[in-house]
């Protein structure tokens, strides 16, 4: 067992040093020719210029007659000019304009007799209705400069020019490289300790979308051996090399020492959080970089060194990424040791966006998936205080976030489920559902942080459900208690319940996990605790606190625990016993100013809707009798 | 000779018509299975749950021991805990945790000795240090809603939570019938009446944009039957066919008469400009369009049409397009009878944005190419005025337009050469030209529509160049003029010169090629026609006006005129011979605003740069001792 430590290089000056080593090296652009017809989206490697003109021919501009000019001159309605068929030409669009004609006269302005002599009712200038050589496109001009990325009408414009192929920015090819002895193919059965390989499909969409190619090696051991041919071969093949885990400085991590061993590492171990074990290196010319095995740290170095290094192949700026100013919803605590990349959520009610940190771990990938945006707490701040303003760098489209529905409080998989259908209702817009508890949405609402929330409260003296709660919170009617489902609650344990639990008072010396703060089903449990005389000290487990039914359901199905209080559908869900305990009535809490809004109308529309109803009957464990 | 009229049908209109038509004959949103691998991208059909956990099993978050944490509680500096080789296992990160153990200490906080005991300094609680099961992803959990476009973040999430293939909505195939006697393959050396088939590339492009496949059928000539198989044919194989060219009314535009044999035509014209003579048809369930044959139209059909029969494709509400409210430069003169499409530059100096309409041609593809924007004008108004804010529909990127230098005025290739060479350098702004004349330079500096100009005036009085001119305009100075380059001008003929033209003299009776009003090279050619006692009426052709050097030498050449005045590097380019007339200077008029500003430093480091002076020499008839 022997430790040893990364450095802790700032992030700005990690790259620098980086790159002012690979553009030494010799690193940089290179282009290709490519056939115009591949070349859309491509960035011009060097300007082109049109090789023949467009239209290359007078050509004719509508359907209609080629005559002289000259010969209609004086026409109109009293005085008509006559032409006989020798002095005009019937010509198509496009047709060429023969070679003594110098304009057109359009079909509908022409009368023709049997003989063929026709009559014209007004007289055309020279070129009128012509497309004369070179109207689009002249020989010679430049028709995009170098660095122009090429559009559809681009390449259009390109082939009307006589060009049939340009030199291009060639898309640099990054060979990937899956490392370690527990990795996997990706599977729906992984046994213990096994795990799935699934950052090489990130990584490799991520490249595509900044424009770069790849080739995925097969998964490889960590033996140095092995490795050290891969990244090597790979090195050889490819214009840069991503080596997946491994990149930090445990035991098995070989990433830094193979790339010193076959070219030089510039930089090992970045002040970032989440992503500080980063290896920036070089063989020859090929950067390559070691990136670490959770794939949230794995994005952040992937954003902060591989996108510029594609730029760099482009030899563009980078682009600017577009930002927004919100209002930060909750604390930030960060470090001075570190730049901390933050995902949020965002959402936006009236005039202002607001920011939700999202949970922070590294390898949380679903941080990611629910992310709008990425705050950026700089080293030198040790957090950001709730309500501050912050800029936020956008992940999603600006306009998907200000007309989404944001519904926050009790986690219920139901709210997922009205979601989607009304995606499938192609309603126009997206729900942003966040988990914060029955007491998180009473405050969101107060706060303006949200359209609606979801609440099973029970008040302890009257045993209802909600009502007080709204009434105490919301004296001047600010927010309206919608009727929702009806829900079990109820204790999950092992299937055939081996401990035989049948209630609160079983759970004294069980292994019980319980869920945050502030969400309902906390407020429940505490409830029963006091009933029954418990003190949470006499609960193992009672801090061991989730966000979800599901997340208790799956603990108490791997053994972290006995017994979890949640909903039936749950316990249904992971083959789990149930003991119920109380029905209680999980409700919508919309605010005032929204509740004839068309977002919070179609969501209602849903819930009231016979689909929803069959949906419900499918998970199980609902009433709809309010 | 006859000539059939189309209708005329509100653009909404023919829309709401044929979608209709659409819907009842069963064309709708398809889907398909796909790995995730392939989903990045994609728009999911279903909902995605998750198959299994994530992390499937405890696992270790990071290097360290795992321990009961039982066994630790009360370790500290002053008395630390020592554990028995038996009663900890070392792990790395992401190992499973062994059955007894429900912590980790990090490697960092161990001390091991030569028998294998470790020290602790420090305790750890229950699931510290531990991924605990469904951290990120808990089993039947909704990954991601109907409708979501697959993120690569997502294509991981997928992965992690054992889902390996996604439904998603299937692309739909457009076949494209390119369609024509006179359209030939693309080539750099067509002959007389052949026109080059580009369209069906720039189509292709933009489907690919719109996330659309394609099938590109061969050319077919102008025969019924031939047409009409391969109508028939594409509409069996995909989901949706163009047909191109054809589409309006004339002798051998044929595609409605084919559609209405095979199917049935819903709309045949609609009030756009350009774009009239589209056909919405329909074969069965497979939607048949008829795109006009110039590109322009066709583009506009494209966008209005198509575009939101693939947004039905995908059950998805069309994308808002994004826009800007800009200050129209120039007055746009329009009709009742439709709604127009005008493509415009847009810049931005100080807080406005500007819109300059662009050519309005239906077969001029470089209007869209050098567009910034699309400015509709609604088919109730007769036009909009200079002046008036206006909104445009944005075709290029916000952030693009906002960082350009604007040049406009006279016409010179060197413009488009010192832009290609600051794209080269990576100069991180684009230059926006546009001819409008040295007078119209002027006019803009004034009217603070771009950062410099490009004038050669002659001064007929004084002999010199520009100086009076600036003088006179900018009395406050409020603009400076900057040397340029020295250039000749002469008569551009014929190679050999067949008509003897020697001066200016020498134009009566020849047809000339002239350039627009406010150009300098106009302002010349007045000026040289009145010294010389010579009436515009004397010269035929004065009234064939033209906005570059090179659009002249191209008529030139053609045979359209047998002369024109223009710069040296356009009748060498184009093989004429050149008759000089005067040395001009070509300076340029900076706003003194920004005369110090990064782009106008940047222009003028490229202007006197070697590199610069080399590609002077190459062109030819310049002169740099300015």
């Amino acid at each position: 067992m022997k430790h040893n430590y990364l450095n802790n290089t700032e992030i700005t000056e990690a790259r620098e040093k980086y790159f002012s080593a690979l553009t030494s090296s010799g690193f940089g652009a290179q282009t290709e020719s490519v056939p115009v017809s591949a070349a859309h989206g491509r960035v011009l490697a060097n300007a082109v210029y049109a090789k023949i003109c467009s239209p290359h021919y007078n050509a004719s501009a509508m359907d209609g007659i080629a005559v002289r000019a000259k010969d209609t001159y004086g026409a109109c309605e009293a005085e008509p000019t006559i032409l006989s068929p020798d002095r005009y030409t019937v010509v198509d669009t496009g047709d060429p304009l023969p070679e003594d004609c110098d304009a057109v006269v359009m079909i509908e302005d022409v009368t023709e007799d049997e003989k063929g002599y026709v009559k014209l009712i007004s007289s055309v200038a020279p070129w009128q209705n012509v497309r004369q050589v070179g109207e689009d496109i002249c020989f010679g001009d430049m028709i995009a400069p170098t660095g122009t990325v090429v559009t559809p009408s681009l390449c259009g414009a390109f082939l009307a020019g006589g060009v049939l192929k340009v030199e291009v920015k060639k898309q640099p090819v990054f060979g990937i490289i899956p490392t370690g002895d527990e990795i996997v193919e990706p599977t729906d059965d992984p046994q213990k300790g096994e795990i799935i390989e699934f950052n090489s499909t990130i990584f490799s969409a991520m490249l595509r979308e900044w424009k770069a190619d790849c080739k995925i090696h097969s998964i490889v051991k960590d033996k140095k051996a092995l490795l050290s041919a891969a990244v090597s071969d790979m090195a050889e093949q490819c214009d840069a090399v991503l080596v997946l885990a491994g990149s930090s400085a445990g035991r098995d991590d070989y990433t830094s020492a193979i790339i010193s061993g076959l070219g030089e590492v510039i930089v090992h171990g970045v002040a970032a959080k989440p992503g500080k074990p980063a290896v920036l290196g070089l063989i020859g010319s090929t950067p390559v970089i070691g990136l670490p095995g959770y794939p949230v740290s794995a994005i952040v170095v992937m954003e902060e060194f591989v996108k510029p290094l594609i730029d760099l192949c482009y030899n563009r700026p980078g682009k600017k990424p577009e930002t927004i100013k919100a209002v930060l919803s909750k604390r930030v605590v960060s470090s001075l040791k570190y730049k901390e990349y933050v995902r949020v959520a965002l959402g936006r009610l009236g005039d202002n966006f607001f920011a939700v940190p999202l949970p922070r771990g590294a390898g949380i990938i679903t941080s990611f998936t629910k992310a709008a945006g990425i705050l950026e707490v700089p080293q030198n701040l040790e957090g950001i205080e709730t309500g501050e303003t912050v800029s936020v760098r956008l992940l999603k489209d600006k306009n998907e976030i200000e007309s989404s529905l944001i519904i926050t409080g009790s986690h219920d998989p139901i709210i997922d489920e009205i979601a989607d259908m009304l995606q499938k209702k192609n309603c126009g817009f997206t729900v942003i559902s966040s988990h914060v508890g029955s007491m998180g949405a009473i405050n969101a609402i107060k706060n303006k942080q949200a359209h609606m929330g979801a609440v099973h409260l029970l008040d302890g003296e009257t045993g209802e459900y909600n009502k007080s709660y709204v009434e105490r919170n919301f004296p001047d009617s600010g927010a309206v208690l919608i009727k929702g489902v009806g829900r079990v609650q109820g204790l999950m344990v092992k299937k055939g319940n081996p401990l035989n639990i049948r209630s609160i008072t079983d759970l004294k010396g069980c292994k019980y996990v319980n869920r945050q703060r502030g969400a309902g089903t906390r407020v429940l449990f505490d409830y029963l605790l006091n009933k029954y005389g418990i003190s949470p000290e006499e609960i193992e487990g009672y801090r061991n606190e989730l966000y979800t039914h599901t997340a208790v359901a799956a603990l108490v199905a791997a053994g972290n625990a006995d017994a979890g209080l949640g909903i039936y559908s749950a316990a249904k869900m992971y083959g789990l016993d149930f003991i119920p305990i109380c029905n209680e009535e999980y409700d919508f809490l919309v605010d005032r100013e929204y509740v004839d809004s068309p977002m919070v109308k179609a969501f209602f529309e849903v819930l009231r809707s016979g689909e929803f109803k069959r949906r419900l009957g499918e998970i199980g464990g609902y009433s709809t009798e309010g």
